[in-house]
C-alpha cells in the first residue's frame, strides 16, 4: 500500500497536533471527503490500565478493545477475562466503552469514572484540540475513547479518521510517538506524525464518484491513423498541440476506421482529427466532435487556435 | 527504491517507441537533466547468439555483454569462452562490442558484420526511431550495441537513460516486451514501457544543483511564539494567510527568542512576525525582513497584504 505521511519530530508542543489535525482536515476538504476525525490518547488508555489494576494491563485492554468494532461488546468482556482480568476490572472497562453523549460530555464522564491526574493528563490534551481557537477541523472532531491504535509506540495523543457515507476501514491514524527513536538507541527526540492512505483513500473517493470526469478522460483529442505517412505528419502537429497543453494522441496503428472510432468513444474522447492523403497534401485536416457530431475542415495552421473544450 | 513508470500495452506499433522516446526528452529537458538516451534491440543481440551458432548462446552472450561496463572487453571474452562460446564467436562478439562512430555509421557496420533478415529487423527499428519526422529527442538519442538490459523478457527495442555530467548509473530504462503477458498465462499482448528511477534522478538532480532554491526553504514566514494566547491570535493569522498562500509557521514551543531566531535563520526563513501581550491588544504586529533587517510595524488587517517575496 502507498502512504503518505506528515510528521514533526523534535517539539512536544500540542500545536503539532492541532497543525496535523488542520491537515486532515484541509486536506481531506480539498478533495471532497467528509471525514470523521476520531480522538483518543494513549494517556487515558494508560489510566484505565492503572485504575484497573496496574499498568501491566496496558497492552491486553487496547489489544481487546481494538477488537471491540470486529467482535462486540461481549467478546472483548470474555476476551479481557481471559487475558486475566477480573470481573470488577472488566466492569470498568465496559463503563469506560460505553461512554457516550458529545465531545464534551465524554470527557465529563470520563472525569468522574476515572479520577486522578494521568487520565486528567489525557483528557487536557483532547481539550487543547477541541478549544483552540480558529482552527478548521471542529466539526469534523470526534472525541472516541474506545479507539486505541494498535501500534505500541504511541505515547500521547492518537488520530484515526473515517470517511462518511462510504463503508470502508479508517483512511488515516496517527499519534504522539515522544519515545519512538529510543526504539532505535537515540532518547529523548519526540515526535508526532499523521498519514494518509492513499489506496484507500483513492477507493472511497472512487465510490463517491469525486474523480472529475476530466481526470479519467484524459486524452481530449485523438488523431485517426491514416497510413505511415500521414501519421507521421499528424505526429507533428500533436507535438505543437502538446505544447499548448492540449492532450492528445495518435491511435498507434492503422486499422479499419471504425475501430478508431470506437477507441475515442470507449475512451471518452471528445474530439479525433483525420489527415488522409489529400489532407496532407492541402495541409488541412478533419475536426470532428464526438458528442454534437459536428465537422470542421481547417487548415493545420489554424488547428493549433482550436478550442478543444467540450 | 521508488519507480514512476509508462506503458503501452495492447499495440505492437513502433509509434508507442517514439512516444516513450518523447516522454524521456520531455520529461528530462523539463527537469533540467542533459541525457543521454540509449538505445539497442533485442533483435540485433538475438540476431549476434545466431549469427555466432545458435540462439541457445543468447543468454549466455547477453550476461556477459552487461557486464562490459564493470569488467572490460577482456574479461568479457574470457567469460564468454567458460561459457563455451570458441575463438572464431569470440571474435565475432568482439567485433560486434568494438562497432564505433555515430549512430548512422554504427548501423552501416552492423549491417555488414551481421547479414541477414533477423539483424536488420532490429536494425530497422533503430531506424525508425532515428529518422521519425519531429521529434525532440533526437540531440539525444546514441545507438549503443552493448546494452543489453538484464531482464530477458524484453523482445524488441530496449531504452537506458544515462545523466550526463554526473556519475551515476542509469536513471532511466525500458523497452518492448510482447511475450511477457506470456509468462501469466495470458498470451498476445504486447506492450512496451519506460521506467524513470525516483531516487537516482533525485541524487543526480541534488548533485547538479537543479532543485530551485525555494523549494528547500519552504516556510517564507516564522510567528514566533511568545506565549500561549500570543500564539493562538497567532494562529489565527497563520491560518489566514495559508489560504492566502503565504506558506508559515508559528514556532511550536515558548523558548527564547534567540532561540527561534536562530530557526528561522537555519532553515533560511526570510521573514518574521512578533505578536507580544501589546501587539496583541493592539491588533498590530512586527514584520522582519532577516535579510535587509527591516522591519515595520503593521496592523493584522494590513498583513494579508504585505508583500512576502524577497
Amino acid at each position: 500500500f502507498v502512504q503518505c505521511d506528515a510528521d514533526v519530530v523534535g517539539s512536544k508542543s500540542l500545536v503539532n497536533e492541532v497543525e496535523l489535525a488542520g491537515i486532515y482536515a484541509t486536506v481531506f476538504r480539498k478533495l471532497g471527503v467528509d471525514i470523521e476525525l476520531k480522538l483518543n490518547s494513549r494517556k487515558i488508555l494508560a489510566a484505565l490500565a492503572e485504575h484497573c489494576g496496574g499498568t501491566d494491563k496496558l497492552t491486553d485492554i487496547t489489544v481487546a478493545i481494538d477488537k471491540l468494532d470486529k467482535i462486540g461488546l461481549d467478546k472483548v468482556a470474555t476476551e479481557l477475562v481471559e487475558r486475566g482480568l477480573n470481573d470488577q476490572q472488566v466492569d470498568t472497562i465496559k463503563s469506560y466503552l460505553a461512554i457516550s453523549g458529545n465531545n464534551r460530555t465524554k470527557l465529563a464522564t470520563l472525569r468522574e469514572l476515572i479520577p486522578g491526574e494521568h487520565a486528567a493528563a489525557g483528557i487536557e490534551e483532547l481539550e487543547y484540540l477541541l478549544n483552540f481557537p480558529g482552527t478548521n477541523y471542529q466539526d469534523a472532531v470526534v472525541v472516541d475513547l474506545t479507539l486505541a491504535r494498535g501500534l505500541n509506540y504511541y505515547t500521547g495523543l492518537i488520530f484515526e479518521v473515517k470517511a462518511k457515507n462510504v463503508q470502508m476501514g479508517s483512511i488515516g491514524g496517527g499519534g504522539r510517538y515522544d519515545d519512538l527513536t529510543g526504539l532505535f538507541g537515540v532518547a529523548d527526540i519526540p515526535g508526532v506524525g499523521i498519514s494518509f492512505g492513499v489506496d484507500r483513500i483513492y477507493d472511497v473517493m472512487d465510490e463517491l464518484n469525486l474523480f472529475p470526469k476530466d481526470v479519467r478522460t484524459g486524452t481530449q483529442v485523438l488523431f485517426f491513423n491514416l497510413g505511415e505517412a500521414e501519421s507521421k505528419v499528424a505526429f507533428g502537429i500533436i507535438g505543437e498541440l502538446r505544447e499548448a497543453g492540449v492532450r492528445c494522441e495518435l491511435y498507434p496503428e492503422q486499422v479499419k476506421i471504425d475501430k478508431q472510432y470506437k477507441y475515442a468513444e470507449k475512451k471518452q474522447i471528445p474530439f479525433t482529427v483525420s489527415i488522409g492523403t489529400k489532407e496532407s497534401e492541402e495541409q488541412k485536416c478533419v475536426v470532428k466532435n464526438l458528442l454534437t457530431r459536428e465537422q470542421v475542415t481547417i487548415s493545420f495552421s489554424d488547428l493549433i487556435h482550436f478550442n478543444f473544450a467540450k
